[in-house]
């Protein structure tokens, strides 16, 4: 038999398995995409999900991973290619391990764009969004926060990625989502059309692998099992927020639409899990579902707001569940950490912490994602042609049905 | 490098990383179900799936693990609120892992239910027998085996729940169902007429998923890690009844019907599975495929049987898989433990005890299962208007139909 | 509290672990086969897919391990029956957690085969050519690489099975399908006609459970987590190999029928994965890129060779995927491994031991699959008539069809 260093085994082994599960979210979001849109547009939407991935996975690997978490300046890391610094080291992980963990996290940063923008964007124009966040946009935020940048030396709390992963993604999905414009059909003489997608069941079994891959998101984080207190802390909150958030869905449809409504129930899930995930591992199971109830109501009208007020045609609610309520989330924070937040006796300081990393990586997602989607609109163009959106992107873009 | 107590690390991880895959099981409940059904109902099914789930969580986690665990007399212990007493100590675990993975399970009972009432059923009449369920009637049945109560002293042999959450479900969904009544044009003029599920895939898919969870299941319930052979032998047990239990009901259904058939030998696995929960640390793989055969065989008659004779509507035979396979196995550890069973020279003894536990654990659940639903049908009413039943329950009771 | 064999506790929950992921594989597979094929034959593909597993758990605990593991010379072991004798004790296993490992890894040699076979054929020369392999063909040539036969004398490397699972399925499958000749309609006045599959959706589905899986098929067989940069390097290299498979289909389906193309890219997922599976622990990362980025450009190729230019009807690829692909990638570890092979200074014996390998092993499945198959065909009959085959295997074969 060999020799076994027990500390490292059983971290490397949590910390690849928690990725694993945070891995599988990517069917998750393909099959909530999928059965929130048409069924003229499924191949389209399975295919931009696989891809996102697939190149997430090379690019972080090759420079995003080096941008992240490279010694450096607050603002913007050394550029190391191809994992060739070993930043494991510190944590007492293999490299790999903690690259591969934090790729399958950069994918997941990626992927949430895909449903705002589903139905009328080229897919040559998604594959290159899909390059330069994982080889620039997320990697930057992202050093500010977990890389040992500025906000972590002001005390920003994001444990798991409420801002640095679901808010990046979000708000980059709210600015493609606006300059690539609304689909067909969707407002006409002033009305909003709702656009029902194909299928439920492909809605309802994404967004239960989704809430399995937070059982890896949440308590992986930790990136150890020195304290296992601590991770199972993190299952019953996350746990607690999903539950919570959809319990409040119901009841907000309930009232607001006279029948409890599973799609909005189903972004309820999602909103409860985007809002905990920053303060998973500070507030306690009480302070969780409060988390998660409100963030449950909030996306209800932050759907609305979008879909109805703002006019930005958002097919999953994307923008709501994972930029609205990743920022919200993020702030409570401020409010529900045990540790010092405002409900705890710490006064206003904590959350003002918090809304300075809410703004700033908001306005860091906003801004690039401006220039990236006004971009690759001016020089390639980012929407498909009248003709293709009306027929389905099935068939012009890849020459494929999803069904027969 | 923080230094690590290793041997409640290497627990904690695994108990969680079972209740992970128990969690699972609700989207294979999910799509068993929807896929036994039909398709005007698929919203519903999917949506009380989601939502005993989330009752649960909170229910169990608020209550029924204090009733459950509760120190105290033999028949209820002590009630404890929002778990505030640490039950996991004793087992060397994080009380909220231990919490955690009970939660699942808790979660397991309840959802079994909605299986055998749906297509007719009042969704906020469900919703209620939730959390009735899991704030009161398993917390207690369980307390009796797991939670230190009469059974668990008299010697009953129950290591994972195929009385404590099986059978409990399974009986509960006799009463619900019978009480319920058929679905329109099940039965008429005398004649018992079959209602086709939607789907296959839904149903083989959601079996799959299952299977994976009783991995977590079964050999999770050893909430430890030290005996590796122990937990090992879990896994192979459980595997070779479940595989057992579907060859026993293709053979079965090939000389009955003249064809194998494949949403019989779906609930043949399932028969399996269910089956060997009580005996899985205690039999010998052999034993396990002879009792999994066994289970596979009597689904086929018991679904039969209540389908013809008794005339209960179970669409997706929960009643025959949960309850009597339930009730059967566990009878079985009397026969097959390796320690003590009838066929290893221990006499009818164990037998007697095992038929106790199923005996009391049944009669608990169908008495309070008659008080929960005859409640519910004289104060609420339990079942939705013909003409909502005729048209489907997603429109009328969601206004949102699973397919477009 | 009980004392704990760390070393013994860590492996096993790792092998446990790896199995639990290999074994959802067979979902994938299952969702795969469905998705590429039609609905008439739906019942049947999944049913298929579900016995073959039921039957290698089964015949490989009843007589297959025992030859693939059991000591003697290097051609043939000596035999057991009932796994009796322990072969994880020289890996500080269980012998069950071993043996449940091994189990999950026939498995899925075995329903490789149904995909190919898809659509005509008759189900009970299935489940015996299922028992066959299970029992004889997988063991045997197994027991020449991993049971210490003459093949792991030689010093033949194939870590994971790229030729011991994947590419004995695939040639099984390439005879299989070769004896059986195409679906009608395939092949009609010399014209070679696509016959699209129901669903992407599910092979999208099924394609991201297999990627999830093989997360324990490779990494897990280092069957030890005393060496966790092994396992994390492993993790890499396999999902590289996938993601750059994906992206050398894309672009070579781009390219050459000028629109990308998702069922094709679907393929090259899996045969970057396939290709990777021999050499995952010992080629680098940018080696896995290459090997995986050729596998995908090389797939398209075949599958269009076998359907066009050898006329051999193989509905899901899985020929080219698992057969040609692993054949492939266990050759390329003769170039690419870092410990001897040919690109770092290995010289070309490497190479040459890499292809004795997989010449003999695949000359062992294509000799026991002819006589199998053919025995089959004159003995029982392995294809459906005509009119059950024009009219779909679900009626006819299960008196039960997928969907209502």
């Amino acid at each position: 038999m060999e020799t076994m260093d027990f500390t490292m085994s059983i971290n490397t082994f949590w910390v690849l398995i928690a990725a694993v599960l945070v891995f599988f979210m990517q069917a998750g979001f393909a099959l909530v995409e999928a059965g929130f849109t048409r069924a003229k547009n499924t191949t389209n939407i399975l295919f931009k999900n696989l891809m996102d991935f697939c190149i997430a996975s090379l690019g972080f690997w090759a420079l995003g991973y080096g941008i992240m978490f490279g010694a450096g300046s607050g603002f913007l890391g050394e550029i190391e290619f191809f994992s060739n610094v070993d930043h494991g080291e510190a944590l007492g992980l293999p490299n790999y391990a903690f690259l591969f963990f934090q790729l399958v996290f950069a994918a997941t940063a990626a992927t949430i764009v895909s449903g705002a923008m589903a139905e009328r964007t080229k897919f040559s124009a998604y594959l290159i969004y899909s390059a330069v966040i994982t080889l620039v946009i997320y990697p930057i935020s992202g050093h500010w926060v977990w890389g040992g940048g500025w906000l972590a030396s002001i005390g920003f709390h994001d444990f798991a990625g409420s801002t640095v992963v679901h808010s990046v993604g979000g708000w980059l999905a709210l600015v493609g989502a606006a300059i690539l414009g609304p689909r067909i059909g969707k407002y006409k003489n002033g009305k909003t059309n709702a656009i029902p997608g194909q299928s439920l069941v492909l809605g309802t079994l994404g967004v239960f692998i989704l809430w399995l891959g937070w059982f890896g998101f949440n308590p992986g984080s930790t990136v150890s099992f020195a304290d296992p207190g601590l991770v199972a802390h993190i299952f019953m909150t996350t746990n607690m927020a999903a539950a919570a958030g959809a319990v409040a869905t119901v009841i907000t449809t309930w009232i607001r639409y006279k029948k409890p409504n599973l799609s909005m129930t189903l972004n309820g899930v999602l909103a409860g899990l985007v809002a905990i995930t920053a303060g998973c591992d500070v507030v306690s199971p009480g302070g969780a579902v409060i988390i998660g109830a409100m963030a449950g109501v909030l996306v209800v009208f932050s759907v609305e707001f979008f879909d109805k007020i703002v006019k930005i045609d958002d097919p999953v609610g994307a923008i709501s569940v994972h930029g609205v309520c990743g920022a919200f989330g993020t702030i409570m924070v401020g409010a529900f950490a045990v540790d010092g937040g405002l409900f705890y006796g710490g006064g206003f300081s904590y959350i003002g912490t918090q809304l300075t990393g809410v703004a700033a990586v908001g306005a860091w997602a906003i801004g690039t994602g401006l220039i990236l989607f006004y971009g690759l609109k001016y020089i390639l163009g980012i929407r498909v042609s009248r003709k293709e959106e009306e027929n389905g992107l099935d068939f012009y873009e890849h020459g494929e049905k999803a069904y027969n």
